[in-house]
């Protein structure tokens, strides 16, 4: 096990929410996928990749861009915590079930894993990890940067072997679920092996430099509570145990169907959890032990309201929440690509004029 | 008003669960899409219609055909309730938005409803309803015929408008939640129209014969508790005051994340909470109090799982809630049309099989 790297950030407002102990007078704030298409400076670069070949691959895939693209956000809005620019899919890719990006359809796999043969062509999870160096040579690069913490992540198994298995979005699952009772070896073989692949690289991270990880569970709001145990929480708490005996540094959770899942949520020993739009956080926050911190969960089509609408609603929820010392202001998931910029800078000025 | 039509089913369980008085030693099922394409007897009138013209919508409108399709699963499976065959968007074609239904696609709106004018060109309630005299014929029909309550329907009002909005299935709904902010008044002048039309519709259902109400308000799981809050509950509220002024047979209520929202659902003041699978049947009966049903929430796609395995999970929902005087078994959504009919035929002999 190699020494933990030390922390050049005390005093993060986003680090210290994390334990507990967030005494600044206001919660810290980052948005999942704060760095995407809604910018144009990111458009600029993804337009420019999307020239040559693959854009969003490449971008991924380009320490240098990656980089950049990670930067923009904290450029224009000083957010408290900078994530990773990458993908929940590229440790599939690593396997060597290769993911395309088509605009407006999302990722597709050509190869999707749908028989014993499929799973048994992917690579050991140990030689797969070698493939994500270009993640590692970017948090390096972002680490001897960056003035706020890095959070690195993986998406969950669950999520990831959904992609693997539909081979595109789907609106159902239908054919992992099915999987799950025609194939069940095929579906928890492909499970662990992602579980595996999904330590080493996180470990990896923390190699690299990351102060904190978030696990994306994204397609979780699909399954019933008796499923979600079989095929998600046994998954994800077997990496954050993994983590746990290899790094102090806090690790949150994101599952969608937060609102009826935390108890198991809470079960797999998260840091954090990150809340979905779809419940209340501060009804949430009362349900949750004080030992856990709480992340999110502004709707992220709200930030299509007109300016005075959302500062009006965030400050509800600042009013909430916002003199704990365990919550961190997020949105329930994903800017979507055509929310205006300024509305986004809202959301960043009233959490920062709070309590000032 | 009209006196009420009097019931010829006196002992049923269905009704009985309902009122919170079911002792026949096992609850009631049905299921929620148990007429459909997953039924070949199903699919040789629809392959038939298709011939013709614009299948399913033949098949709605044609009141032959409607309670042909409403009694197969009937015959099959000596289901506790029939539902009229019959879609939620019925009520949209009435008022003047006409929808198609693409194969593989779902509904299309080819004119949505995104400006003043579109709305302001929209049939008033009060025409419109009497566009939908084929559905009354059906219900006449197959109350002649049928042993079992006859449960009527309407889609609630958010879920229609969202149909009507993004004009097509939307994995985001972006264009009804833009909507709220950008034209409020356009939503929710739709919203309003919509819950007048569906108030007479119902109560034409009520005059016509029907024995029990449904409405589905799918989409909720797209929502924060707010925006359902705003968007949702009031007008199903307004309908359920209405029909409650009218009639007094009972009112189910569906909506998707009713693990959250089932405070709000209850608020509106239904006979009966459907829940959706994403949560505990078990955890909700106890948060849900006594003097409301509750109907639900097999998992849909646990009926891709082999017999002996959806036995054993049906038994454990029935060892839970079995013996309660005011449980329905139902799924937690419709039945998938790729689901083999010996599936839900084990579903539904596990059900009459149990406590006997």
């Amino acid at each position: 096990m190699p020494e933990s790297v030390p922390s050049t950030l005390g005093g993060s407002r986003f680090l210290d929410a994390l334990h507990g102990t967030n005494q600044t007078g206001r919660p810290p704030i980052w948005m999942m996928r704060q760095a995407g298409r809604y910018l144009p400076e990111y458009r600029a670069i993804r337009d420019e990749a999307e020239r040559k070949h693959n854009g969003f691959l490449t971008m991924i895939q380009t320490p240098e861009l990656a980089t950049e693209v990670t930067l923009q956000p904290l450029r224009r809005f000083g957010m408290d915590a900078a994530i990773l620019f990458s993908d929940i899919l590229v440790t599939a890719s690593a396997l060597g079930c290769p993911v395309r990006f088509v605009e407006k359809q999302g990722p597709v796999f050509d190869t999707p894993i749908r028989s014993p043969e499929a799973l048994a062509a992917l690579r050991p999870a140990s030689e797969a990890v070698a493939d994500l160096d270009y993640v590692m040579a970017a948090i390096r690069m972002l680490k001897g940067v960056l003035t706020v913490p890095l959070i690195g992540f993986a998406g969950a198994p669950f999520t990831v072997a959904s992609y693997m298995i539909e081979g595109q979005s789907s609106s159902t699952l239908s054919r992992i679920k099915r999987m799950q009772y025609e194939q069940p070896a095929v579906l928890h073989g492909l499970l662990s092996q992602l579980t595996e692949v999904t330590i080493a690289y996180l470990k990896q991270q923390v190699d690299a430099g990351v102060d904190a990880l978030q696990l994306f569970d994204t397609w979780t709001n699909h399954l019933s509570v008796y499923d979600a145990q079989q095929l998600c929480f046994p998954y994800i708490q077997t990496i954050i145990t993994a983590m746990k005996a290899y790094t102090s540094i806090p690790i949150i959770v994101f599952c969608k169907n937060t609102g009826v899942l935390w108890p198991d949520v809470l079960a797999t020993g998260p840091t954090a959890i990150s809340l979905d739009w779809g419940c209340d956080a501060a009804t949430m926050r009362a349900c949750i032990p004080d030992t856990i911190a709480v992340q999110g969960n502004i709707d992220p089509f709200l930030l299509y309201a007109n300016p005075p609408v959302i500062e009006k609603r965030v400050k509800t929820l600042l009013n909430d929440l916002g003199d704990l010392p365990n919550y961190i202001v997020n949105l329930g998931h994903g800017i979507m690509p055509d929310i205006p910029v300024s509305h986004v800078q809202t959301v960043v000025d009233t959490v920062k004029a709070w309590g000032s």
